[in-house]
């Protein structure tokens, strides 16, 4: 019997929402990627449009330009520049973007409900923990409760990476057969991933504990 | 020694909403509304202007066309007919915006934070539960719990109308001296408001329950 296609994924292009879109793609029936000016989302969003054209899943991009207009954060086209070294809570909390998993899922349950799916899947892991107050479980569970009981069909939030680390995700989509070099993390943006920033290095890090070969291409 | 003015508000344009931009304007340092493509948006943007500027209330319009193309209800400009007579489940469950506070309240979490504010501001009320799944408290309460831990700040979530009905609205605002002809309830939009659509219905209701001449022109 075939399963139901009853899921709607929030997915940025990267390495941890591409592997998630492996991970259900038998469950998942639409997929959103948002476009709210930050420094790397036409580089996202090539690749999230790449995954699922090839796996012929609907794929709608929400233009949020009023993100990049109004918020404060390092990580949009309109902040500072984006900070260099080890990712940690001091240099890089200037690239939070405020409540960024809260509107995304909000928008998420909408569009859920409009298409009646019963669930919405996000990627957050637990390396996101101490900079992302957003991607905590503190934050995910009551985020659940109030789409849950906001929505008049129940809408369930997923978030299956919410106690593991990026390596393990890593562990996952190499068992999937996923191409990474196919996803994007570089914060900077642009045509290839810098290979620097704290993104790129916290990404070759997972790679490299798990003792598995990154097959992206880095400038430097 | 004057307050602190470290609230944004939700602001429709609306009866409700108004009345609350009135009962805290010392403490309101900015305003959002949401261009979302409901047929009435044009008709409550144009209040909510007219208020914010009279009080000198930084005022943002955010625009969420998206919901217009993706979202399934005849509150939109995409949808069908609003539905005639009183309000009941039957008739008015078709208006209902699916997830549409949680959305609103998203952004207006990641906007306080972005400007050093402290709180967010919401008008929903008792009389909408039974149809609007996110405007009762066991909505609220998640939502603000999810707020509050997924912001740096710790931004919180006031929505003091949600046990009182439009007509106690109504009473606070006649006593801070709203001119009630200069907000919006009608969801057909237009010039004026039909007077006959179940939303005009509730509003003549709550002036009529407490005594009180409404002052609104409407078409019939």
């Amino acid at each position: 019997m075939k399963e139901q296609k009853d899921m709607l994924i929030v997915l940025s292009g990267g390495l941890d929402s591409t592997t998630l879109l492996y991970e259900y793609k038998e469950r998942i029936a639409m997929a959103i990627t948002f476009d709210y000016g930050s420094k790397h989302n036409a580089s996202e969003i090539f690749f999230a449009q790449e995954h699922t054209k090839k796996m012929g899943i609907e794929h709608l991009i929400i233009p949020l330009q009023f993100i990049n207009t109004y918020f404060k954060s390092d990580l949009l086209q309109s902040g500072g520049a984006i900070p260099q070294g080890e990712y940690s809570q001091d240099n890089m909390k200037s690239t939070v973007v405020p409540f960024r998993n809260g509107i995304m899922l909000s928008i998420a349950a909408g569009i859920a409900e409009s298409n009646d799916l019963s669930s919405i899947l996000i990627a957050n892991h637990f390396g996101d923990h101490q900079i992302y107050p957003d991607c905590r479980s503190s934050f995910i569970e009551p985020m659940s409760q109030a789409i849950g009981q906001g929505t008049s069909n129940n809408i369930q939030l997923l978030a299956p990476y919410t106690d593991i680390n990026k390596e393990d995700i890593v562990r996952k989509g190499l068992v999937l057969g996923i191409d990474y070099s196919r996803t994007w993390s570089c914060y900077e943006g642009g045509e290839q991933q810098c290979g620097v920033c704290a993104t790129c290095l916290e990404r070759k890090g997972s790679f490299t504990k798990i003792g598995a070969k990154d097959p992206t291409v880095y400038k430097e």
